[in-house]
């Protein structure tokens, strides 16, 4: 009987669910789950910026959009290529020869990530599929002459990841979108000749579950007419089930509006916010596109990466880590390199991170097993290695406990009570103690980093060096490590 | 008060011109009269064909359109290209460096030519001007990065030539229009967002006085909304005063409806047309777009164009003739040769060209000053070496006297009863030896190739080799010629 | 016994004609006769410098040689080619795509022309053959990657025509020519190293019954051991008894030793030479290399070209005519057309060109016409274009008057006895003969006439603007024309 | 007394030190010091094969060369070039146009490394810097249009590293080279028209102080001329002071003569050498040219790099590192990190690799100080950081001890017998001493072996899957370290 209502409620909600082309309502869409379980994601842009390769994927804007141009890319230009060369004649050398998208994939899949994010068209307008609106300015017409979006999308599923796929809205250069904007975002002919008649197809074709907007800042979400479109998306798109976005619809609407939140690119809040959000950032700290010049010195390294990641997810976002593969279709060694780091890494202490809950608005009110805390004080047994990552999740997580209107984790603190490994006492005690320890950590928060150079280069590990307090803990932390082990 | 009213009869004259869209009001348009009086035009057929410059202009359609493929097409790409190369990838050498407009203008002019025309858009979709609905496609964002159809219109007007393009409406491969065609036309995706947006842009910005319009046949008049855009040409275009277009607005249209007719290319009709026409056709016999490997064997030399051009005009005809630029910009020499072959014979023989006279419906009403024929006859005793052409000038114009419903020439006989040269006798025996003579003429009109040899090689030329009867005759008219100039 | 015994001499003076390595001996080697007899040669300038085909075959020095370079080249490499590119990277762009030897030789065949010369190698070095002295600057290793010069040549012979090269000495920027120029041409490293052997090999592989050579200005014949080649190319190479070479073996050989002269380019003696020359001259005025943007204007027309064939033949010459092939591998079809109308013209006056006697030193004890008729003649040389090719045509006929087998000429001479410009002593019969002559001539002068015209401009025959010192004479053969006539 | 006539002996030697052109005399000469206190050298190979960057360097012979080719790399061509497309047109793309010599040398001095090794011809020909016997087909003419060999000599030496050149013999596809080769290597217009001028033009014009020679297993050492030439290097060459070679100068020298020895590419000696050697390895096991395709799974990562460096160096061996440059100019990142983390890894741990003493055949009968144990065992004292590196030299140094075939140790511990400074005694106290300070040190050695594992992979560390020599002496010191931590 009870479940008999509660399927009829549900279809009734089901039916009373559909969204209205306003805020207010699509903003109430509860977030589907799996985006928030994936923690990290890996972002892809590849596109004809991929042949310059060149400062960044911004190439083309700062070559011939902005004005005054950037000297390095004209420079760049007039140095190598004919006068008149211009930027779609790179096309042609967008040969991803080597593309193999099950080969991504497997590294995908082996760095841990359990979502992938593929630039399908990036402002310079080229589509990664054969888009009807976009005729010889897509990777079938012209260079590649494969439907990357679509090899890519299978290799990607056939390893049970999540895909997504990234969409500018405006393109720096395409003319109707110029003359739109020329006539003050009043006229619209871009937006219904191009962007909507090809995202829609987009969505239709590919079915992600994804959909990474950008290029949104320069018009509003009328000039888009994003409320529409994502009221179709949720409503009758067929990924409308399992389709998650993010808050880049028009100016204004970052941090506000739409899906989970970017904010901005590499954008980290200060403290846990109330709203799912996404890091996104790149292994390249100076591009996101592949740069053929690009330095070791320019990247991340691993365990800068490894700390990033847990300081978001401590915080409840998601990581999307990018790369940028070449022209030819390789995803760069180096980078290769950095994601099966995050692989190995998390083979070791993925649970610690897979298994952070949630803070979403929207599902507070459900009930969740309380034993975040407790698994992750039972995983310091196991590990000196990953001391120092989960320290920082559950400092993180213990920050939050202080709060009285954060529930989540009184019901930890409760169902810790009844666990067998820890007595009501033993847990008091050790709150108490962990308690008076976070007061007195976090004044030299600083000192912390001793704990990351010791990935960062074990050559270099100076115990001795080590601020003082650290060392008893550490001490201690693995004398209990050695004790529980026996 | 007065002012009041003329502007009144003004604005009810203009609204009584308006043309509705409909073949009916539109076919009823009277031609401009500049077109009639041209003669002679030429047709350039340049665009991204004339880089692989194979086979034809068709050369897209042959290598991947058709099924079959056309072998010769898929050869010479496999053993010249790498594969996966897209037709696409040739705009890229489409360097157009060695184009000087002026040049190109210099050459008409001073082939004797009245206007030219440009392909703005073959069937390939490339335009050779900046067409906001054709981005990265056309001779602007890529190739030669040059206005091309604004440079030449340039150059042309100053040289006082009309200045014609020519568009296709149908466009090969645009996804739009394969899916309009695949949905049997009952969707105007294309039209819509691309071809008439194009159209409409490129006559209020080029403002041509001649649309050659092409690639009409796949669908009807209706699907293309020709009749809209035509009442809009005539009635509101910045051109509606001047322009003139041909036939070929759609399946059917040809032959029947639109301005002049081209009917089928290089079509000439066996007898005088009531409706003014065109023949267009192209020195190199097996193509409009250049060939690189084009042979002497397959042009048309300098006596067959002009004898081409000589029966066409004496047809009523217009005869527009076409050259292909190589992609480096350049009118291939031997082009050249014979467009400046044809204005060194008009240098000449032009007047007769030039005052042939229209026969066309619409002036039939208007004075014409009536001694054409006489004119024709006095050229005689110039001209030995032209003899042949005005002989069948003045044949054909004769031929048109028989016929009692043609009431030009019966003009011309009334007004040639005035002039001191000829009594009316006199005109009336010479017209009966004419008649005669030409009933003779007529039945071994094979024979007269031998005048054509003349041009044809003049070194070749061996009198008493010709046909006995051929012989007399042309010593007879010489000794008229001669006697008459005395 | 007497068959022995010639067969004995054979031996000897076989034995006894081996040239010994100074221009003495060399130069007394009677010319094989085929080159005499063949008239007329076609010269083909292909290698790299047919891909940028601009400005000439030099371009390469014309760009980076000479000091200061031509600006226009400068020019041309700066707008329409990334920095830095070099000429070498040319080589891959010489594609030969449509070379089709068959047709080239059957071209050449129809021109009337009876050798054949290709640059094999021209200044820049690179060999159009497969070179073991110049790896990966030669036509196998790149570009078309075929035997350019195997391959016409097969299809040359096929045609029963001869066959030579063209091979410069001097290689523009080859290092090891720049070091021995360096040290005044005391070193002979580039000779020894490169240029011999590579000569050696090529005489040897493709048996040339012509050797062209150029390139030879900077240098004493001593530095190019020219005369120890020659020795060899004439004594024991595979060509030893057809070989034929020209005059440029050393600075200061020229019209001097070697075999036949060339003298300079497009070199006209003044009068009669005694020894035989010819003239290399080009369709194209401005280049012997294609150039892609060559105008009509620059080209010879064929009237000139027949006229310089005439003139060139009736004082002892050949007439080497050169085309420029495109990198594509086709004559261009304006070059065609020249060919082709030699060959038409040929066939029907080619007796008097191939009949006509050489002067060679070996001839110039043999009994000849008194010349003074030929000076009459000849006074007539300097007239008009037209005219004097007839003209030109007849005095060669009439040199032949000595033959008693050629009744033609002596009916000639018996006419020309009425004329007033000729005294009648000196000349009684002769002129006689030539006066009749002349009468009959005259009877289808008119024809010619009109055919000559025709061929240059059929429609503008205008005798009013014809050199002053012509009208005259044309004036007065009119007459008679026209008496004749009635 | 003795002294002074030691050292006029010295002198008398050193004025009568030219060596001969025979291996007796040339394998005499003493390696130039600075080489063997080099230890660690970069190796780049760099050339027109870093443009296809494909299988490896060796592309070339596997597409075109053997017999039969390889598949891989037909099929790559097929699939990617047009048909006809032959390897020196690679030349083309060979931009490097980020190279900048100065970032490299930075980075190779970084790596710490003292000397440099560039290809400055590989098999395929192309020379990196203008060698007037190899026109057109080298970096200056052709593609980088820079002295790559010149800029990158003079950045290096600028860092006070040592800079050598790679330089192949033989050259798979010189025409002239297969005709010697044809011709069983009895005749040597390869070698005497290409090679040798221009490897004497590389020393005099560069100076490198290493010569690493290569590609001369197909021809005899009197072939190459290798004895005249190196007798002229060691003689009179501007570097004959410094140079170092190795041992590839014909078939059957490897090994054997030379300088130092190469044996074979990557080869280690199972036991201490009594030659200086080298031991020449690369980052990408798979090539030692750039691949595009390379994969990180491909590659050393650091620890296998430091494992390798410290065998070598502990065997007497120096360690060459190769890394391919693209064809852009970039040493790829995944290698700048390789060579840095080196860097790194020998800026703490470096003393003890550079201060390892050589065992130079030549100097085992000069008196030296038989303090290398000692100094050894002294040096133990003062680094932490560099004790498991020395801990391995010793181990292995220990190990060939206890065998008795190994003389090498045996004379070592005779002459230590021999020595004032250690007696038998000293010697066996010493070792036990030595013993006894394994134990001490072994206290702390699980800590250090944690760095390894963490340099390796931190958290992955997994002591059964170490070498089995290794295990026993791990375990018994991890035994020895768990007691002492009691």
């Amino acid at each position: 009987m009870k479940t008999v209502f509660v399927l009829l409620v549900a279809v009734v909600c089901h039916s009373a669910a559909r969204y209205s082309a306003d805020w207010t309502s699509l903003d109430g869409r509860p977030l589907p789950p799996w985006y928030d379980e994936a923690k990290l994601g890996i972002f892809i842009h590849w596109g004809v910026f991929s042949v310059p390769a060149f400062q960044s994927e911004w190439f083309w804007w700062h070559w011939q959009g902005q004005q005054p141009p950037d000297p390095k890319c004209v420079s760049f230009m007039t140095k190598n290529y004919p006068p008149g060369f211009s930027y779609p004649e790179f096309a042609r050398h967008f040969h991803a020869e080597f593309f193999s998208p099950g080969e991504w994939a497997d590294m995908f899949k082996a760095s841990g990530a359990k979502y992938v994010v593929l630039t399908a068209k990036h402002h310079e307008g080229f589509t990664n599929w054969k888009s009807v609106n976009s005729w010889n300015w897509n990777s079938v017409d012209s260079g590649p002459h494969r439907d990357l979006v679509g090899e890519l999308g299978e290799a990607v599923r056939n390893r049970s990841l999540h895909y997504g796929l990234y969409n500018s809205l405006y393109e720096w250069f395409h003319p109707l979108y110029l003359n739109d904007k020329k006539n003050g975002f009043r006229t619209q002919d871009f937006v219904k000749q191009k962007l909507l008649p090809e995202l829609y197809n987009m969505v239709v074709r590919y079915r992600p579950e994804l959909i990474w907007s950008d290029g949104d800042w320069e018009a509003p979400d009328s000039y888009w007419n994003s409320t529409e479109f994502l009221a179709w998306l949720y409503n009758d798109s067929p990924v409308k089930d399992t389709v998650v976005t993010n808050d880049r619809w028009g100016a204004g609407c970052a941090c506000k509006h739409g899906g989970y939140y970017n904010c901005q690119d590499k954008y980290s809040p200060g403290q846990l916010p109330e709203h799912k959000w996404e890091k996104c950032t790149s292994v390249d700290t100076l591009s996101w596109g592949y740069r053929r010049n690009m330095r070791i010195m320019d990247l991340m390294d691993l365990p800068t990466i490894i700390e990033d990641l847990v300081s978001t997810v401590a915080l409840g976002g998601n990581y999307l880590l990018n790369v940028g593969p070449t022209a030819d279709g390789m995803i760069p060694a180096v980078f290769e390199e950095r994601l099966r780091g995050v692989g190995a890494w998390l083979q070791v202490n993925g649970e610690a991170i897979y298994a952070s809950k949630p803070w979403r608005v929207q599902m507070e009110n459900t009930t969740r097993p309380g034993n975040c805390l407790v698994r992750m004080i039972t995983d310091m047994n196991d590990a000196v290695k990953a001391f120092q990552v989960k320290l920082r999740l559950w400092e993180t997580q213990m920050q939050q406990c202080n709060l009285p209107h954060f529930p989540c984790c009184q019901v930890v603190l409760k169902q810790l009570s009844a666990t067998t490994v820890f007595t009501n006492d033993h847990f008091a005690d050790k709150l108490s103690a962990l308690r008076t320890e976070f007061v007195r950590r976090f004044d030299d928060f600083d000192a912390q980093k001793i704990n990351f150079d010791l990935l960062r280069n074990p050559f270099t590990v100076d115990v001795e060096t080590a601020p003082v307090e650290m060392q008893m803990e550490l001490l201690e932390l693995q004398c209990n490590a050695t004790l529980k082990a026996k």
